[in-house]
């Protein structure tokens, strides 16, 4: 339900419903990293954080989700407006899923407590692909900001390293040397997937600003007008 | 693109998309049915056709999308016409995303050939997750073309089950007496989670088809008017 009162411009609602998109981002970052910090460092209290502040986020989720079929309802926008409300409807969905997506990160350091869920050989690994999926959430949350598309070229190069890192893990936990166990590969297969989706989303929304700025929606190697 | 033209009506242009969201779910269920197959019989052949078939899959995706946008930024729909189609934008992702889970499960098949993926111990599991995913899919796709709610039931209940299944394989593939190496419990715990998604969509766009019929929003345990 919208708290706000009625009297609040249309502009205004378009606004707040960006500004909380923006906040959100800011909540998936600490998600991301407290979900790594769990798993790396076998935090419980870090993973319980992330469990329970996921609840959160969904509840944001619904709540933004719901201002923006109000505002298509009642104000039929059009134009840059249309557009915007039709990107903040899908940045909102990747947003509570990247937030799905921490707290999955997090159970599973959680269920392993008081052990380290990724053996020490791919701590660094693991590492850098918390980096990177932050930095690409702060790249998708600064371009909602600005309204601006310069970091695109940053979010494919680290979308890239995180598609190496990943086969690396592979090829790691693939390996004949690989003496952590079926536990502990099965884990780490899992984990190197769930940050996987973490980025593809942040490139989604990155690629859902364009959208908002240009008109043009990016899929594939086509640029099609809507 | 939209090849149509401009005469056609509006209504038409609305029932042109929920036709062709129709007619994408049976695609979607013979990918899921395909990779299946590829999967469990070591199936080259049936692997690289769902590959091949999962572009034509995200061809379908942007048309509709696109024809989607066209609709809202020319007619400024309100009421049950803009919820069809808000839900029939998420549907055409929810489509897309099942296409490429199911290209995943495929692609598997196609790595590990002439060997089977899935050890024959897990062969029944994955038969059933498979069975339960296209079933979920085909209530999704009917659903959605005869605007009722009848099978939120029968959906409910599949979820479930392929829950139980999913824990079930966890259960087979970490325990002691596993002897099928590393790489194919990976392996299966992916496949799991690719099946386990699958149904996840189907669920997602049975609760939009709910949202067109009835206005109302189901999200976590609460009902909100959009």
């Amino acid at each position: 339900m919208d708290p706000r009162p009625m009297r609040e411009s249309y502009h205004e609602a378009l606004g707040s419903v960006v500004n909380d998109l923006v906040a959100m981002t800011g909540r998936v970052q600490d998600a991301v990293k407290g979900a790594t910090r769990a798993l790396l460092e076998a935090d419980l209290e870090a993973a319980e954080q992330v469990i329970s502040d996921d609840n959160e986020l969904d509840r944001l989720h619904d709540e933004v989700e719901n201002r923006c079929f109000v505002i298509l309802a009642r104000q039929s926008p059009v134009a840059g407006e249309l557009r915007t409300l039709v990107a903040a409807l899908r940045m909102v969905g990747d947003l509570a899923r990247m937030g799905d997506l921490a707290a999955h990160v997090a159970k599973i350091a959680r269920m392993r407590y008081p052990k380290h869920a990724v053996p020490e050989s791919l701590e660094s690994n693991f590492g850098r692909m918390s980096v990177l999926a932050d930095e690409m959430v702060e790249i998708a949350g600064r371009t909602l900001r600005e309204r601006n598309v310069l970091d695109a070229e940053k979010m494919a190069d680290h979308d890239e390293e995180m598609d190496a890192l990943r086969t690396s893990q592979f090829q790691e936990l693939l390996d004949d040397n690989w003496s952590h166990g079926v536990q502990s590969a099965v884990d780490c297969a899992l984990l190197g997937r769930y940050y996987e989706r973490i980025a593809d989303h942040a490139v989604l929304m990155g690629s859902r600003v364009i959208y908002i700025v240009t008109g043009l929606h990016p899929e594939g190697d086509n640029w099609t007008i809507a």
